[in-house]
């Protein structure tokens, strides 16, 4: 199976915007294309002075302009004091901020509103001072030009799972868009002739499809783009049909039933001719699993009970899709069982359970049609074909669902 | 604040389609409309009998007919055996399922293409026998009907964050659609003069805006619908007249910048004079927060620095708009540090950090300008104000990003 699926571990990229790149996957490290901070800026509201001419304190300077973010950069004078906003770019030649809490203003009759524009050197001509209370080291509150980043840096390597802290730093440094790894796309049929579509009401005999929805459902929440969610009867030329369709717009196919041992099986009948392998995997539910190539399109036959096709997607599917989507790996969990239970030996049990603060309490019913049951579970125990019994306490792997 | 955004909590519900629920929240309980099996069938490919004329094995019984999944209901008669597949319903009057591994086929010269309708009771004609090998208890191999779930049961409770086995459970009753809680619709407005939109050249003094798609990108992370997203330089009327369109669209809106104490204070300039609540609190990043009610919209004013603007987020933000979309909060962590670190006495402190395998270890650098070492945590350390040296191993509160 891991080779009939590698194909779909080579993936294209595609740009996508900012904001739809969440939770999608960088298909190659973002360089920062410019420093940040991009220009030596203030960290605080205060006065940008230079420290060579400023050598004891108290010190009164005259004010010589006043920067707000945004401004542009002025040339600093020695001996005087710029007054300066958070994020407005530092004065040539001025090398550190004193915080306006560390300062006096000596004339404080001019009203703020009366601000003073940059290179306007009328303040120092209208006698604004202050003085400067404690004497700041070099440096003090001034970010240096690419002190975070500098340009041709790695931003974010390929593989990152993009958050919002990540848009954020992309944002920082003027992109627009970034290139993400394409989602494996993905076809789902569900097939027998028992099954209706849901809204429908229900003939003798008739179930509502769930496997369409469940296997697209489950897919498009591992990184896949469900590209088609299909439904056939046993009809062969029907489903044949259906799957060459499914096949020509997808990466991967999933199929669910047909593949037991009854007398009706299409996926069977359809596949087998085709060179597809069908075996009996030694685990429950889930036993009864194929593949096959459809147009060299990779085709996983799942078995047709609801809850062995979901879990039969989780042991199967998950970890590959996830694999191609670049997304990381659901890890599995150690923890105690809150009661015993007993497992058929000879084939490794997915029980379906729940987590319980610390430990586990599985759900009783083994049945692979409970999928209301399932609904209720958050994990599958995974147990080991040798074990038939389980004491309350013991540890046992947890797959989260 | 929380009373200021507790009307988010108040929501209201809408129809989505099954594969647009993912990840949504339930609005109210979702009862089953029908039984779950919806009627009685078999577990198994094999012969349903009746264990009240099946009193020893081995026993030949004619076969009366072959039921297939999707098949209508067919009576039972007595002392014969009806071929049944998985999921077909079980014959009126049988009560048991006589595993087909359990049975050899007495005649077998009909070919299994040459299959016997159902009705059609040619099968027992043609002379179609079976052995039955082991004696089936009653009710072996047969689901029977609301064993899974039955009708007016509750399947899925309101709150249930919707996930593939939850539309696994809502498709097999037959739903299309279901009822989810709508999204609290935010806005967006990052102010400051300095800010120019991504994709353009800076000049001097400029710089791109990244709070306005990181403040998106965080509320649409956590279960909001940004309705809008905006930016504004330092002009008064200007930011009045966004805030007034934000207002009119989101039940929430974000700023950010222009609550400090600089000379040019956008947000504090219009929304003080409307009554804003602006305070310094004693955290770091963070401190300058403020809140208003715009045309009695919310309004938290975040500080412009934006790792300031998105721990503010994380801390105010976040908790309420999880609550309002109904998904659960993001509970802390607790942690050993792999080195020790220095914070701030006086103000509690939200560091950068990263896990490491099981420990934590914090990302160097403060200034709150540092988005890019930001993009590289993937927690915040949340340090009490009471504390000032914390040595290698000693445990941290965490918080996930």
């Amino acid at each position: 199976m891991a080779t009939l699926l590698s194909p779909l571990l080579i993936r294209g990229t595609e740009p996508v915007p900012l904001l739809e790149a969440l939770g999608r996957v960088l298909a190659e490290d973002v360089v920062a294309p410019i420093d940040l901070p991009t220009f030596r800026n203030s960290q605080m509201d205060g006065y940008a002075v230079d420290t060579a001419s400023l050598t004891a304190a108290p010190a009164t300077l005259p004010v010589r302009a006043v920067l707000a973010a945004g401004d542009g950069v002025v040339a600093h004078v020695p001996g005087t004091a710029t007054k300066i906003m958070t994020g407005a770019p530092l004065p040539t030649g001025a090398d550190a901020v004193v915080p306006v809490e560390d300062t006096v203003p000596v004339e404080d009759t001019v009203p703020v509103e009366d601000t003073v524009p940059v290179e306007d050197t009328a303040a120092e001509g209208r006698g604004l001072r202050v003085t400067v209370c404690r004497l700041p080291e070099p440096g003090a509150y001034v970010r240096e030009r690419g002190s975070d980043i500098h340009r041709g840096r790695t931003l974010l390597p390929a593989g990152t799972v993009v958050a919002a802290r990540h848009v954020a730093a992309l944002a920082a440094v003027g992109l627009t868009h970034v290139s993400v790894r394409t989602r494996p796309r993905v076809a789902v049929i569900s097939t027998g002739s028992e099954l209706v579509p849901g809204g429908s009401v229900l003939a003798p005999g008739k179930i509502h499809d769930s496997n369409g929805p469940a296997l697209a459902a489950s897919a498009a929440a591992n990184g896949a783009l469900v590209v088609s969610v299909d439904r056939s009867g046993d009809d062969a030329e029907v489903f044949a049909a259906k799957l060459a369709r499914a096949a020509a717009v997808a990466e991967v196919v999933f199929t669910s039933g047909g593949v037991s041992k009854g007398d009706f099986e299409v996926v069977k009948d359809v596949l087998g001719p085709r060179g597809a392998e069908f075996v009996s995997v030694a685990m429950q539910p889930g036993g009864p699993q194929g593949t096959a190539l459809v147009d060299s399109v990779p085709v996983l036959t799942f078995p047709g009970n609801p809850v062995s096709a979901l879990v039969s997607f989780e042991v199967f599917a998950r970890p590959v899709l996830r694999a191609a989507a670049g997304l990381p790996a659901v890890e599995p969990e150690t923890r105690p069982l809150s009661t015993g239970l007993s497992s058929v030996p000879g084939k490794r049990q997915f029980l379906r359970a729940r987590r319980d603060g610390g430990a586990v309490v599985a759900i009783p019913g083994a049945g692979s049609h409970l999928i209301a049951a399932m609904a209720t579970a958050d994990v599958l125990l995974d147990i080991p074909a040798d074990t038939s019994d389980l004491e309350p306490g013991e540890l046992v792997k947890v797959l989260p669902l």
